[in-house]
């Protein structure tokens, strides 16, 4: 396999986890998302994923997969062990809405095109840009304290004891927070399963420092 | 079972056409998000869910599900006929990349709070709000065009003959757009897929005009 990632993007630090979790291998192919104007806009990258975003998964066979979230669950079915997922459906949901969570309130605010939005075009300042993306990030986490303090299926993890795809998500989201410095006090559970996760050479290994495009 | 839901809402609207393409009845429960300062904010409601966001779905057994993309996948997981992802992983990869397009890309910056946020916080005029709104919105279909328009699995609907979660995502990012003026002559795939869906009447019972909550 080869994964199309960015060191610094969390979509593609999500899909870094998930393979190590699953101990797959696979080929770094390194796509620089700021220099020249960014790679991902090239002609190249985007026949492969016209969204010009990372990460893109490309399989043995050929195949081309795009979204973290959707690269994930295909891994899940191609190579279910260990899974990322529980077994019943209830549970596998819970997974999924923690995720979407994270994937959908919290992350798609503070990508870069719209940071880029906000100050070239909205014309904010350096300050009201850093109150927005840290806005979002400390009241989407609140949300995902509530449903993982309230609720006796978190564990060690954020579904039981072994990791899920919502640490997947949690831990580059985290990861984000506090480059941002963030608020983070507010989410104890949150932490103290973050902090779980570091214990794991899987989460380890996968961080932007460890990554061969590290700057 | 019982669905959480607010006419307008696209969220919902996702959830109310994954339940009608799959046949099931549902007790549809009315939370309004704009009166008396939104009825998802009270106490009641964030216990059951602390995202204070609607859909949330109550299955038969007292489950409480929230986050559309995993109810649908959880109602699929639940009651598999008639299926909304495709049989081979490759398959199932592309329709949650499409709809992951959708939610992840365009739907999260055009929210209600979102908006609010820009207008309230920021100061931003209503001319940046709609111009906000219209430039996700349509470079975002530009992608989800590209993706279906380069792609031979692309059929009557976004993946093959027989609508899919993907379709139910769309159609609902559709009627937004529409409602907001966004151009969409750019994107004709979309809109021939849309307009497909608009025949069955899954999508047509579904949309906010037919809700019992609708004003």
């Amino acid at each position: 396999m080869k994964l199309y990632s960015y060191f610094r993007s969390s979509a593609s630090f999500r899909v870094r986890i998930a393979l190590a979790l699953k101990g797959l291998p696979y080929d770094y192919m390194p796509v620089h998302l700021v220099k020249g104007g960014g790679q991902q806009f090239s002609a190249e990258y985007k026949a492969m994923n016209p969204a010009a975003l990372v990460p893109v998964l490309q399989d043995d066979d050929g195949g081309v997969l795009s979204q973290s979230l959707a690269i994930i669950e295909y891994l899940e079915e191609t190579r279910p062990s260990p899974p990322l997922l529980p077994v019943d459906p209830a549970g596998r949901a819970r997974v999924r809405a923690l995720a979407l969570s994270i994937a959908c309130e919290i992350h798609p605010l503070n990508n870069l095109r719209v940071l880029g939005y906000l100050t070239k075009t909205l014309g904010v300042t350096e300050e009201q840009k850093n109150a927005w993306y840290r806005h979002w990030v400390e009241t989407g986490l609140e949300t995902v304290e509530a449903m993982l303090a309230g609720d006796p299926r978190t564990g060690d993890f954020c579904h039981g004891d072994t990791p899920t795809l919502a640490d997947a998500l949690l831990v580059p989201q985290i990861f984000n927070a506090q480059r941002f410095n963030c608020r983070l006090d507010h989410v104890p559970t949150v932490m103290r399963i973050n902090q779980r996760c570091q214990t794991l050479p899987a989460f380890a290994t996968s961080v932007p420092a460890e990554q061969p495009d590290a700057e």
